[in-house]
C-alpha cells in the first residue's frame, strides 16, 4: 500500500485507528471452540464489525506462534481476509544479519501478504536494509516502545543524544516517508515534540492506547502533522471488549468510539 | 537443560561446536525433494552425521517462516529429533512488552521444546525477563553481533561505554550464569577482552566462524574460561559443505574438523 492510498483511505473514514489482533486462544468466547480453527473465526468477526472504524490492521505474531504451525495457519488465513483497502502490519519485531533478514522479509511480504512488519533495530542498517527494500511495503522501525523498559536503554544518552533518538535519526537516512515509519509508544505523549522535530514527515506506529494506559487525545495533538502521519493501535481494549457471544458487536462499538473521537482531531488540528 | 550438563557434554566429547541449521529450502539436494518434508528430511540426516561431533543445535526461524505453516511443522519436527544430550538453541531474536514476550517464551520453551532462545536487548529488562522466568532454559542476548550494521548503533557511545557493553553489563544483573548467555560475533575476536572483563563467567554464543570469516583459534583464546564458557556456531560452512547427495557426509567431515580444532584448544587453555 502506498502512502498516498494510506492517506487517501484515512481521509475518507476520518480514522487513523489501527486494530490490534492479538488474539490469546485462551480468551476467544466459548462458542467458536466449536470452529476448526476459532482464532480465524475469532478475527473474521472482530474484522467484519469493524472494517469501517479502522483503516489497519495488526497481527502480533507472539499471539500465532504460541500455537505452532497451526498458529501460523491463523495467522496467514486472517491476513488473507483483510481486504486490501487496509494496511496489514505483521508485528513481529524482527532483526538479524543480512541474508536473515532477507528471509524475514520474504516471509513476511510474500509467504503472508502483509503490507508491513515491525523490526527492532539494534543490529543497525544491514538488518533493516531487505525490509526497505520491497516496493509499496513499509519497515516500521522500533523507536521509544512502551513498556518500562524502554528507561533501559532506550531512553538512556547514546552520542548526542538519547539512543531512540539516534535510532530514529539515522534510519531517516536510510528509508524513506513512502517505506519507513517509527513505533512510539502511547505512553509516553510529553516525547512527541522532541520526536517530531527529528522525524517530522514520517507516520508514526503508536501502541499502547487503551488498556496500556496512552492517551488518544495527547498524543493526537502533538503528533498529528501535515499528512495525518499516525497511526494508534488499540488492541485488547477491542478485542476483549466483550468475553461472551456479542463480543464483536462490543468490539465494534469501542473501535467506533476511538474512530469518532479521532474524526474530532482531525477536523480540529489545523496542520491537517 | 542445566550449566552443569552443558559443560559435562562440552567436557566428555572435547568440542564445543553448535550446528547452525540454517536450512534454506532452495539450496536442499534434489533427491531430498522426494519426500514429504524435505527440510526436516535434509535436517535429520545433518544431525546424525553431526551429532558426536557438536554439542548444540541451532535453528534459525527465518529459514523456516519463509516456508509458513509448513516452515513451522519443519521446524517443530528437527526440535523433537535433536536427542537431549544436545542444547536445542532457537536463534528467533524475539523481543516484544511483556505480555508478549512471555507468548514468545511460551511458544520456544513450550509449544516447541527448545532448551534456549536468542531475544534483542532494545526494550529492556522487561522485554526480556519472561524468557528468565524458566527453569533449566537459556536466554541467550544479543551483545555484540557479527555484522556490518554492529557499527551503527551497538558500537557507538552509550553512557559510560559502548552501547553493547552496556547491554551486557545491565543484562547480567537480570539473569545468571545459569540462564543467560551473550551473542558475540565472531568477526570481532579484538573485542573479546574487553567482553570477558565485563561478563567474565557468562556462556558465549559465537556465530560468524566459517562463511562470515570469523578465526576459531582468535575466539578460542581470547574468550575460553575456567568452564568453557563458549558456544561456537557453524551453519552454511557446515551445512551446505556439499550440495551433493553426499552432503551429510561433507557436513560431518566439516564438523569434524572444527571438532578437533576445538579439542587442541581445550587442552592448550590453561584456565579451562
Amino acid at each position: 500500500m502506498t502512502r498516498a492510498i494510506l492517506i487517501e483511505q484515512i481521509r475518507l473514514k476520518q480514522s487513523y485507528l489501527c486494530v490490534g489482533l492479538d488474539t490469546d486462544p485462551e480468551k476467544i468466547p466459548h462458542s467458536l471452540h466449536a470452529f476448526a480453527d476459532p482464532v480465524f473465526e475469532f478475527n473474521k468477526r472482530i474484522i467484519d464489525a469493524t472494517l469501517e472504524h479502522c483503516i489497519a490492521y495488526k497481527l502480533n505474531t507472539a499471539f500465532y506462534e504460541v500455537s505452532g504451525a497451526a498458529g501460523w495457519e491463523s495467522m496467514q488465513k486472517t491476513v488473507e481476509y483483510i481486504p486490501s483497502t487496509h494496511l496489514k502490519i505483521a508485528d513481529a519485531k524482527r532483526g538479524d544479519i543480512g541474508n536473515t533478514s532477507t528471509l524475514y522479509a520474504r516471509a513476511f511480504f510474500e509467504t503472508l501478504s502483509f503490507d508491513a512488519v515491525t523490526v527492532a533495530p539494534y543490529m543497525g542498517e544491514d538488518s533493516i536494509r531487505p525490509f526497505l527494500e520491497y516496493t509499496n511495503k513499509w519497515t516500521i522501525l522500533l523507536g521509544l516502545t512502551s513498556n518500562a523498559g524502554a528507561a533501559d536503554f532506550e531512553l538512556q544518552s547514546h552520542r548526542d543524544g538519547l539512543l531512540y533518538e539516534s535510532v530514529i535519526r539515522k534510519a531517516s537516512q536510510w528509508g524513506t516517508t513512502e517505506n519507513l515509519m517509527f513505533v512510539i509508544g502511547a505512553t509516553r505523549p510529553e516525547w512527541f515534540e522532541r520526536i517530531r522535530a527529528i522525524a517530522p514527515d514520517h507516520f508514526y506506529l503508536v501502541p499502547g492506547v487503551g488498556a496500556q494506559g496512552g492517551s488518544l487525545k495527547e498524543i493526537s495533538e502533538k503528533a498529528l502533522n501535515k499528512d495525518v502521519g499516525l497511526l494508534v493501535n488499540a488492541s485488547r481494549a477491542i478485542v476483549y471488549a466483550g468475553t461472551g457471544d456479542d463480543f464483536a458487536d462490543r468490539a465494534a462499538a469501542i473501535a467506533a468510539g476511538y474512530a469518532a473521537e479521532m474524526a474530532v482531531y482531525l477536523k480540529s488540528n489545523a496542520s491537517v
